[in-house]
């Protein structure tokens, strides 16, 4: 049994239009007075035709074919390379992208949409184009003209794929430590850039005719750390004007073998004399990067949704398929004849596992959503203070969907898997590729620990950082409104508003704490993003449960969402006290060294 | 950086000899008067140099390799047939094997640890004399003469290897779905078996020059369920004294791609007119697997701890090397430059993550061995109360062991995985193969979430059981003498005594409700199933904190025993907490349907 993905397109339908209401707010902007939700809607159903019918069928074959390399050279799995064209010529590269540069114009919030489809389809696939945005984004703000001019359109198109390159063997999370160089390149405008970079995803492939890798490295009177480290695009390809194309000095030097996201190529690069430009300022490399990586830490927590959806479909196929033993209940309207065995989704321990991995899928939704619509909003709004508020709430929801969906994301895989027994641990069921590739979004993009020291440190304990308080806002915001409703709505505010007020006392007390030890925060920041990652989940489920209690008779649609909801408030929520704990032991317990 | 296994005799001996005090007990037993400390530690340096030397160094040459079939044929991976020879040859099948069949009559609990090293250093090797012990129990017990003659001794050797061919496409959990048939074979002492079966770990290979097979089936007259199930042994070979040896009607029709444990080959076997041996009754061949299944399970136990034990010694080994960033604090004594980076060991989250793969690790050895030792004095005391006593004990702590250590084993593996960041996604670093090959033993030998099941339906909430009561005793007696002890201690003594008293109030809270709502105790298995294990971690911790404390200034090992004992009361404990609010979520709150 393979069950080939299917875009929850009701959902997200559901997410748009209800929970967000994001048509309301789109009229307000003039661009996008004529987007209403029936055009969104067909947005998405392209998207998810493509997706269904040409990327998913891919996922399994390209885990077992997995790139190969030669000489230099990298091959990537059968359909690959044809697939990636349609999606070029497609236009799906340039959705959001500014009418200017040649895109459609679009909110975020839909590419955000597509990215969870693509990666609940076909992980390694969506590798490829992963970087597009952020390098679009970034030579848009930060390139020289002849940049803008020579490349950024065929980059922004997908013509072009592009790369970040990063991370060298010594410098991981610690990029202070990067050690590549650059040198003015006599009679140019350019630069040679010396060094070797690993981890470096789609640095070759066969599916572009040229690549584009934007590389952090050293100009000879660099400071050390950080604060020395510029930015330089660099393309594999030259387009001399007179002699032709030539080969820069960009040299792939092997692929990793990795535990999954076998389709995409992780390349050990090494610039040899390669030509490129400075993006930016000289030292100021990180700054151009962020651009760049507040994206890819969105479409990673989008990596760690689409895994999450995909275990969620593929366990609840399998649990209505498999028989084995019988229950002591069944649904209402199903009945098992005497003797008979039951769908081994009728077992409470299987109903349990499946009710979480759709409770959090679906209330992960509407956050990731959630997240787009601010950046949307923080890009958009005629109001330069709303701008201002947005930007700080999607930068303070950016490491919590990061690191929250994706541990959750492989949680899911894991959970789901179980519900298969033995056929869980098989290659053709499917669930263990899942556990696979879901894995490595908890590493990359900055770990997830990174993410939680981002989100407490940088983000919330600093004087005068509100973003938390913006937050908590809306959270008893919402609040407020279900404690008007009906009583299991009421209920799930007044537990919302316990936990606004919780992650405040809490996040005060650890200000104090702090204070006398400085190593607090980094003791609790782990599960002090889970606590946050618990609370938004609750707001996600009880505007849920406040817009489909009044509807659950008119749709089964509804009816499932409240039943979700309700059983979302009953168990998985267990984890924020949970977290709480943790934080708590962390403010008081001193960590022994090992 | 490869991590090579090392065997974690130090605190093996402090389990044995303080935690224990096994060779006390071994004195009181007539065979076992001259086993000593220093013999028992002979014993077991003895097997680490074996495992640590020849079987460690082909986990990951095996798991690039994997089985291969061919015809009906399996190779196991290069050095898989010399070593295991090596290891018939030294006798370590026979360690805990009675004298009158040849073997070395020690305890059960030096096998135990045995397989603990296997499992740690290499879980698919372990795979293949996995099942030696339970087989030859079973043989021992049920098998007729002629059985017991002809086939046993080269199985209880290990010369022959075994099997347990249980699973069918349409039975896995629930084997009384099985549908192979067993016939009487006219003028012999047999019968015919045919079918099909699937997952059969080691069904076929290279290993040995016969292999029997344990196989459960139905014969003519068998009534439908479990209670229609005869077990037979079905050798691959016989042996016709005067023809020679022939080939019985058992073939392998494949082998399955798996997401770990690749060394190992899990094989669909097809029965055709196979000749085999009723064993035991007709119609009771699940009472006669039982005693098989109960020494797997412990053995499955083992894998988790050894998983455990990896993953921490992997990611220990790995933060020590690798250097990021500044930590705020340094460990007593050591000193870091300024300007220099400091070992990734040194930062919070790191320390916290590693802590915790130590106190788990640490903690189950522990309880492990303790289930090992009941299992011991419920085959060796002078007294049949106290057998009885001892078997109950053992027989409520396998399921525990079971399913929280593999749970344990593979979340220490994520957790491992991500101290290497980047890397711990690669190949070579060998974590992400521990990750691929520890989260087979959630699901095999029965799936966790049938362990807890067979824990509260089966061993806990019917009327008389009085095993639980029996565990409490335990925890109370530790917790009492703790607290005769300095305060730390004391502390501990007093926790482990709430814990106690907590899972005796739940318990009880679970039958009265379980008595209005039948399907209570399917909802909350699995959390009260955690529930113990975390109450028995503080058993393990409470009980190493008064045999080190004490002794803490005189040995490096005790001060680290105890930071370890503080640690796990601080952080990991609070997933008791935590647990048992699921299963109070349980007795409260239905579970809908998906």
């Amino acid at each position: 049994m393979t069950l080939i993905y299917k875009a929850p397109l009701r959902d997200m339908r559901f997410v748009m239009d209800e929970w967000l209401d994001a048509a309301a707010w789109w009229r307000e902007v003039p661009d996008w007075q004529d987007l209403d939700s029936p055009t969104a809607q067909q947005v998405l159903e392209e998207a998810a035709r493509f997706v269904e019918e040409r990327i998913a069928p891919l996922n399994a074959s390209a885990d077992l074919e997995g790139c190969h390399f030669e000489a230099g050279t990298v091959t990537t799995p059968a359909g690959f390379r044809e697939s990636y064209a349609e999606f070029v010529a497609a236009g799906w590269p340039t959705l959001s992208l500014d009418p200017e540069h040649g895109g459609q114009g679009l909110p975020q919030l839909l590419d955000v949409a597509l990215q969870e489809m693509l990666a609940g389809a076909n992980h390694a696939w969506l590798m490829s184009p992963g970087l597009t945005h952020g390098a679009t984004a970034c030579l848009q703000t930060y390139g020289s003209e002849r940049v803008k001019r020579e490349l950024l359109p065929k980059v922004a198109s997908g013509e072009w794929l592009s790369t970040m390159c990063l991370t060298e063997p010594q410098a991981g999370s610690d990029v202070g430590l990067i050690r590549s160089r650059a040198t003015e390149a006599p009679g140019t405008d350019g630069y040679f850039i010396d060094g070797s970079k690993i981890f470096i995803s789609g640095g070759a492939h066969d599916l572009t005719e040229n690549i584009v890798h934007l590389v952090l490295a050293r100009l000879p009177d660099a400071p050390p750390g950080t604060k020395g480290l510029s930015l330089f695009v660099v393309p594999e390809w030259l387009d001399g004007s007179d002699a032709g194309r030539s080969r820069n000095g960009v040299y792939c030097e092997g692929i990793e073998k990795k535990m999954g996201l076998k389709g995409s190529p992780t390349c050990t690069m090494r610039f040899e004399r390669a030509f490129g430009w400075l993006v930016g300022e000289p030292h100021r490399g990180l700054t151009c990067l962020f651009v760049m990586m507040n994206a890819a830490r969105l479409q990673v927590a989008m990596q760690g949704l689409g895994h999450a959806q995909s275990a969620w479909q593929r366990a609840h196929a399998y649990a209505q398929e498999r028989r084995q033993m019988r229950a002591l209940s069944v649904p209402p309207g199903a009945t098992v004849a005497p003797g008979q065995t039951s769908p081994i989704a009728f077992h409470p321990a299987m109903r349990r596992i499946l009710m979480e991995l759709r409770a959090v899928a679906e209330g992960e939704r509407a956050i990731g959503y959630w997240t787009a619509h601010w950046l949307d909003i923080a890009a958009r709004h005629a109001d330069a203070a709303e701008r201002e508020n947005a930007a700080q709430l999607a930068s303070l929801l950016t490491p919590i969907v990061k690191a929250f969906f994706t541990a959750n994301g492989f949680a899911a895989a894991s959970n789901a898997l179980q519900v298969f027994g033995g056929y869980g641990y098989i290659h053709e069921y499917g669930i263990e590729q899942t556990l696979r590739d879901s894995r490595v979004s908890m590493l990359y993009e900055g770990t997830n620990e990174i993410q939680a020291i981002d989100l407490l440190v940088r983000k919330v304990l600093p004087d005068g950082a509100r973003a938390l308080d913006l937050l908590l806002r809306h959270m008893r915001a919402e609040a407020g409104l279900c404690r008007e409703s009906d009583p299991l709505v009421r209920c799930a505010g007044v537990k919302l508003d316990e936990l606004a007020q919780t992650v405040e006392r809490t996040t005060q007390a650890l200000k104090a704490r702090q204070a006398q030890d400085p190593e607090t925060a980094y003791r609790v920041a782990d599960d002090y993003l889970a606590m946050l990652g618990w609370m938004l989940l609750a707001f996600a489920w009880a505007r849920t449960l406040r817009i489909a209690t009044p509807q659950r008779d008119t749709d089964a649609f509804y009816a499932e969402k409240q039943e979700t909801g309700r059983f979302f408030f009953d168990y998985p929520l267990a984890a924020f006290a949970y977290r709480r704990s943790l934080v708590e032991a962390g403010c008081e317990a001193a960590l022994p060294f090992v």
